[in-house]
């Protein structure tokens, strides 16, 4: 029967506890968090089972300990936690960014001697964190992303671990999908940063232009209401992902401003057509 | 009892047949469409009872008419029917711009002698039109816009048909609001045409980016479907729009890419909190 430890018990780490009960899980799931409400909201849930009051004793104390916290806030706990936990424990997490902690992970962990570290993310959330958002069917449907590295070797105890937790995470019913670290940053720059930037800012704009007629915002309609839901997200999560994925996201960034630009010279021209059709073609595939 | 003819089956006109039966309307509704087919399923649809064959013959045997078609075929019938139909007559329309509409309706209608025009347009829709689509929930928790002109001076006549029109929009269960049409385009430029244009661009470009591999877009997950799905919406919609409100939305273009580069050039700096706190404000209210 497995422990698992769950550093962070927000909205994911929260969630990630809810579904293990639900996909069967039998074992206990211990929750940490820095700030006791969140793990105290998360245990009245059921999500966890009880509260780890040291954040080293509980994760020694566990076969699997997912990190659930900020990007940097991860990145912290694996240089703290590879100095205690061995080949028989396993590491895993839920970062939006993964080269940073990939590198990591090569550097601390992944060796025979040492606990192994599986990096992976989740793509899936809300607009608004917190513990009592958690939702056990959070993960159905999504895809679940890792970036292992097949040249990484791990203890035999460790690597069982890591195909115990893939198969915890289809339990879930999430997909999982393997790619590299580099490849997979590029990638949600595209499909997550992008949207959530792109929400920020159109957000924020029109907070400067309707925001003080708040009557006119209902005018919207569903479209706006969608188109601004992620202005909601908060900036402490998006800023660590900012900071650990600039230059793909400045890319993406960039390449949207001139996609509108372009719109916005062809308003009256045939060039609009072909805009609307790759977008049409898009949704279609 | 009254009777009413929609010009237009599409998604819009077939909703609003739809939605005037289960407001309880007990007149006849008689549809018209260039293409039959539409009206062929509006009227299976039980959206309207009956078929006009010709157009003029149509409108003048209703009170009526209702205009639901693209913004240059709005334009166009309202110069054919301001010649046929008289002071009995009411004609009102769903278009989502609504200058160059009110502009010919207060030259070609609203004098005590000729029919009356009621500009309207209900801030509803979905990104693919289509009779098949039509909803009788369509208008239900939505704004109404009119931007009627107080010194238009109508016969008594059609001026009991536009209140009477009045409160079968409310009856649709939307909340009409009254305003200026330079106003209103103004507005629909921010809240309405800046994130279909949006949305169009960030499709447009992930087709290039990531549409040759279509597993990938699976991995955004709910952000990115929401963010894309006006991506669908029809060019021949959306082309009237842009030409017929033309320097309101290059405008709100202009600003979100400016907003845009701002946060790109921002990801490692504090600004990049005040953006998000701003964004976070206009979801809040």
């Amino acid at each position: 029967m497995m422990r698992i430890a769950i550093f962070g018990t927000g909205l994911l780490g929260t969630s990630v506890g809810l579904a293990l009960r639900a996909a069967g899980f039998k074992g206990s799931i211990v929750g940490w968090n820095r700030s006791r409400g969140q793990a105290e909201t998360a245990l009245a849930m059921g999500a966890i089972d009880s509260i780890g009051a040291d954040a080293i004793a509980t994760a020694k104390a566990s076969q699997v300990v997912l990190l659930a916290v900020p990007i940097f806030a991860t990145l912290d706990l694996m240089e703290q936690l590879a100095l205690v936990l061995g080949p028989e424990h396993l590491l895993t997490d839920v970062g939006s960014t993964k080269a940073q902690i990939t590198e990591s992970a090569g550097r601390l962990f992944n060796t025979p001697d040492r606990a192994a570290f599986l990096p992976g993310h989740p793509m899936a959330g809300k607009e608004r964190g917190g513990a009592n958002l958690g939702d056990a069917n959070l993960f159905r449907g999504a895809v679940w992303l890792f970036t292992d590295n097949p040249l990484w070797e791990r203890s035999p105890q460790s690597a069982d671990l890591a195909k115990i937790w893939r198969e915890w995470v289809i339990g879930m019913g999430a997909r999982t999908i393997d790619l590299g670290p580099q490849r997979h940053d590029e990638l949600v720059a595209w499909v997550s940063h992008l949207p959530q930037f792109t929400a920020t800012a159109l957000s924020a704009l029109l907070e400067s232009e309707v925001g003080d007629a708040p009557e006119l915002k209902h005018v919207g309609g569903r479209a706006l209401r969608e188109m601004t839901r992620l202005g909601a997200s908060p900036w402490s999560v998006w800023r660590d992902i900012a900071h650990t994925n600039t230059d793909a996201i400045a890319a993406a960034l960039q390449a949207l401003e001139q996609s509108l630009a372009h719109i916005r010279e062809n308003l009256r021209t045939p060039e609009l057509r072909d805009e609307f059709e790759k977008a049409n073609r898009f949704r279609r595939e």
